[in-house]
């Protein structure tokens, strides 16, 4: 086993946590580090640290971490900066393995802070331990169920991400957590005094639930590392960027936040280029593409075909084109094949597949899209209205009208079981658009969800899940030397 | 009173609909539109007409709109094309108002239906009849609480929505319903064989309860008589554009859409600056403009001062000179007065300005946000972390707890308040993210929501939201001459 998986293992799947700093206050940190575990059902040992209380949130707490009865993997540590020095000593002297140091006041805040991080960082490394942070919000890692960031209720999944911003971060993970997208491992890194993204990502590369790594960055301190730790990462899994400090104002404002020199926009695009990273314009864009790499064969090129009707079609095209994307003409003999399951008013299929907005049965949209992935210029599907539910909802009293909603729903369920099974028989990804009478209790989109085909609520969403899948397929091909 | 205002009263404020082609057949548009105006609470006359049936939803059904008692306001036509023109005859003959034309296999199919649309609006014109479409899919009209569009539950509101595509604007609607934006219109537009954009918009100029307009377009059919009169209505309100077919390849798939000619990208651009109209880049953003518009005044300038920690500021920053926003540095004393309200580890407040992730006092932040606002170079804010609820939810059993959880709620009631009412006092606008705990059950942004001030996902949105006010106020300051 590779050191850095031995030494991080300690943090993120800890037998014992210490939090040094514990509180009763429900405004301070010392607190929420000891509530959140609790509540989201971190199975092994706290031992809160404070030596003005006996007990702390009902646990007995101890006068130093020295006391603690049993070994302690992890201490967090949520004490003011100047005193941090002779806590991490105490941890050294107890033998802790790791810690997470919450405290701020270090590098970020001025010339004698960084001293002091300093100074802690080489107490840490004289007794081995590894540290996340300083100036950090804490981890939420699934593997050891343990929450102490300030996320509210994470739900376990296969994302990880890195985050040198930890209020940006938490808030993204949150976001994340409530549009229903698990989460593998959340880290606040802060200052990064000794652990930093590299070492994470490093980390992350071996474990083997980690499916895709998200990266919230603002600079890097090791660029060759760096370079060298992703080139080997991405040959496992995709990374997926989004970069803070792009403007030159945004820059400054990097500065006076991490104390990180916002590497220069030119390079970080070339870097991303060469290294096959995705890189997301906009924040939370990052986990948007993330699910669709999670769930979805890599598509053997970049060829795509788009279903839908009218303007979402107009809208999908337009996002492709942008991203890059190619959107080929269709043969003749597939565009009759096609025909013969669209409505009699609909116009000749051309890519996009227009179906004149009327309404189809469930199984023949599924064999539309199961003929356009037959294609071999054809490397994935947008669908824009993955199955349409059509009838779904009307309420209606006479027998006959009972008896068709019937037949519909049948077909819906039939056309859904197929369409969930397509990507995995032609091993090429789709990506969907809700269908609008579903935006708000949308079963055939759940079932879409459960299969891993993702379902966004705009066409401009699913070219960029697209374009991810685009960019890692490329890099794994350049890889393979194809 | 304008002749547009009088004849699309007919079709948005009917007080009579006869449907041309009802059915039972919950498949069918005969269904959906009679459905949907019954379901949603339309207070007028609904009279089927169907020849083969006696009753159809309940209701007794006519061979024909010249048997219908009484008078009949609108028409709304679902029969085959080939049908129409007999239709649209017996709807002159009995004094039809106005007709929507949900059929298709017109103008957008062959040139023999262009033809026949032809046909159709010669005889309406005969008629006076003013008509939606052909090619449909409806509209809702919360003036008339009529909805034949397939939204499932439209939300009463001030937002107009134009859209060129039927099944696309009808889902931008939809998702916009369920996000809780509402709509005071939505219209279908087709293949604009008789009322096109310009038309919907000058009518909407006209209604005081429509405080924005939303346009999806694909290309426009009289260039001149759509800048002046989008030139006249935006004296009055704003409108945001998406424009689909921007791509090459989209521009070929609109053609095939709407037999519309999707105009050059540079003229539109030229266009929509020329004119003061506000362009999303893409399709939703339309409507995440519009809602800052309905609530917030006109920023002054196009100074802001962001507020947040770390990498929403970052976020933000970056976004805003995307948009060719500026952030402007505080002068010494502003920053002075704001540092006393901040946390002692805080940095020196610069622009944006960093909380430190610490905890706040909700009436400190309310008080941050104000001393920002009276400021002269600053013509809005940013808030990345509009009131922060820190220790909501919180489970904590003791008493003192409870008490310093009670002054907690106490000061984020008082905050809220005073926040609220902060744009109205300076006249300029506040646009937020909401923060990070409450992204589940959010309190203080439904309050914020409820004050008209916009409670976005992400520091991107707000940064376009700002963009949108920006774009506005300075065609405002144009037209003024200032």
């Amino acid at each position: 086993m590779a050191d850095i998986v031995k030494q991080l293992d300690y943090i993120f799947k800890p037998r014992s946590v210490a939090v040094i700093g514990a509180s009763d206050n429900v405004t301070k940190w010392g607190y929420l580090v000891i509530e959140r575990p609790l509540r989201t059902g971190y199975k092994g040992a706290i031992y809160p640290v404070n030596p003005q209380a006996d007990t702390i949130l009902g646990l007995p707490s101890y006068r130093s971490v020295k006391d603690i009865p049993g070994s302690v993997d992890l201490a967090v540590i949520t004490t003011q900066a100047s005193h941090v020095p002779s806590v991490m000593q105490q941890c050294v002297d107890k033998g802790v393995k790791g810690a997470i140091l919450i405290s701020a006041g270090f590098a970020e805040a001025s010339i004698e802070g960084k001293d002091l991080e300093e100074k802690v960082m080489a107490i840490a490394r004289s007794g081995g331990i590894r540290c996340v942070g300083p100036n950090c919000m804490g981890i939420w890692s699934a593997a050891g169920q343990l929450n102490n960031a300030f996320l509210t209720s994470p739900k376990n999944g296969e994302i990880a991400f890195i985050s040198q911003s930890g209020t940006f971060g938490g808030y993204m993970a949150e976001l994340a957590s409530a549009k229903g997208y698990g989460l593998r491992m959340f880290v606040s890194i802060g200052n990064q005094g000794d652990l930093n993204v590299a070492d994470y990502i490093e980390y992350l590369s071996y474990d083997d639930e980690t499916k895709a790594i998200i990266l919230y960055m603002e600079g890097v301190k090791d660029g060759r590392r760096f370079f060298n730790v992703c080139r080997e990462a991405l040959k496992k899994k995709p990374i997926i960027l989004y970069k803070g400090g792009s403007s030159p104002a945004g820059s400054r404002a990097v500065m006076s936040h991490t104390a990180a020199i916002a590497g220069s926009e030119i390079v970080f695009q070339n870097v991303c280029r060469q290294l096959g990273l995705i890189r997301a314009e906009e924040s939370f864009q990052t986990f948007e593409m993330a699910i669709a790499l999670l769930g979805q064969p890599l598509p053997p090129g970049r060829r795509f075909a788009i279903l839908g009707t009218g303007g979402q079609s107009v809208a999908s095209i337009d996002a492709c084109q942008r991203l890059g994307l190619e959107v080929p003409e269709l043969d003749r003999r597939t565009s009759e094949r096609l025909m013969a399951m669209l409505p009699p008013h609909a116009p000749m299929p051309k890519n996009p597949v227009d179906f004149a907005g009327s309404y189809r049965t469930a199984v023949d949209e599924a064999n539309v899209v199961e003929i356009l992935l037959q294609q071999d210029y054809i490397d994935g599907v947008i669908s824009n209205v993955p199955i349409n539910p059509a009838a779904w909802g009307h309420k209606v009293e006479n027998a006959s009208a009972s008896a068709l909603l019937a037949e519909i729903a049948a077909g819906v369920e039939k056309g859904t079981k197929q369409f969930c099974q397509l990507p995995r028989k032609y091993n090429k990804p789709i990506v969907c658009v809700r269908w609008s009478s579903e935006v708000k209790k949308d079963t055939v989109a759940e079932k879409l969800t459960e299969a891993g085909i993702p379902v966004y609520e705009t066409p401009e969403q699913c070219a960029r899940a697209m374009y991810a899948l685009t960019v890692y397929a490329e890099l794994k091909r350049a890889n393979r030397g194809v």
